[in-house]
């Protein structure tokens, strides 16, 4: 299966698309699963589109770990406990808690794959592109977000503090990775832990950054 | 908007596509969060493609909708009250129910929508042939269910209690639907009253039979 460093890399794609590919599948579920709490028919449709859209791109990022010769549900298995933890942690109460969730971690989990592409091969880059290129979602997301704060100080007190709970989790169960699967120090290339230490902050301070300014563009204090 | 025998025409055509496409919505809804409750990672990719596809009908559906000039959330909402119905009185309490599940209000309405379509004209058969075509699911679905039922006589004797309370609760939502709003006796072009209970007795006579064929053929007493 080729040398040392190049079996490494092969093993370093397969446990990230693992990743990706178990999210993708979760994030399928509980969208779905939430879509039936919609205020109206419309919600439920956008919700219902943005599920069916994750269920695609796990398909997407199965038939490349298939390309590669690995085992699809093999390579998820590593990151069921920590995807798996976020959701039961993070449980939205309402269709309003259940879009920002959405809205959030596709948001969060865009970033952290885009930052850990980077140090990838051009087709792994090539594949997170297409994955997480279509904005259009993402848009649909905010807009219909922002129509709902609108004038109702009481959802956006409830959901900013919603915000970064979810962002605080995201985060939490990212870094058990990177500590249980050395997964995240290495996919960035670093050898030596205080280098891995350095860059794996820098990503996270990077995410924590980023999510504020979305938070703000709600008017929401992240 | 055409003459009276046309414009009744169009909207029989309206009311059975907004039927199927809320069907296939609700459809899609249960199935995946279902999913989550698989067994194993394989389970949860077979079932929770059978819910994108679901996703894949309803769109297709609704941009036939479309095309005919119907707004698709006005289309569903007449039949809303009574597919909700259906699935809060048949939450499946576990994996294997839910298996069943997706497994006979498939092919239950895929049966009651190739009746219907008989009657209508060849562009709406042709809908319905695309949509409940793929039969590949269906058998993915038999096979699961052979394969757990199989050597476990408490499973087969819970399920087949199970499949027998299913397909009675969707006959009783199709004839509440058939009675309030006039439309299956409508959609099977018969005009006397006596006529239409006739044709519709038949047709569910016709469901029942295939329900206890399919049963049997999993070694169910239907």
């Amino acid at each position: 299966m080729g040398s040392g460093p190049e079996q490494e890399h092969r093993q370093f794609v397969i446990d990230f698309y693992g990743a990706m590919a178990y999210g993708e599948l979760s994030a399928f579920e509980r969208f779905s699963a939430d879509a039936r709490f919609s205020p109206t028919l419309h919600d439920r449709i956008t919700i219902g589109k943005l599920a069916a859209e994750e269920f695609a791109h796990f398909e997407l990022v199965s038939a490349e770990l298939a390309d590669l010769g690995a085992d699809v549900e093999a390579a998820m298995e590593p990151f069921q406990a920590f995807v798996d933890a976020f959701h039961e942690r993070t449980r939205p109460a309402d269709w309003y808690e259940a879009l920002m969730k959405a809205y959030v971690s596709d948001a969060v989990s865009g970033d952290f794959y885009r930052a850990v592409a980077v140090s990838l091969d051009p087709p792994s880059r090539a594949l997170v592109s297409r994955i997480k290129a279509d904005t259009g979602q993402a848009e649909v997301l905010r807009v219909r977000l922002a129509q709902a704060l609108s004038g109702d100080a009481r959802l956006a007190s409830r959901l900013a503090l919603w915000g970064r709970r979810l962002v605080g989790e995201a985060l939490t169960q990212a870094q058990r990775v990177t500590f249980e699967h050395q997964f995240l120090g290495a996919l960035l290339r670093r050898t030596d832990p205080a280098s891995r230490k350095a860059a794996t902050d820098a990503l996270f301070a990077r995410l924590t950054g980023n999510h504020s300014r979305r938070m703000n563009d709600l008017g929401l204090t992240a």
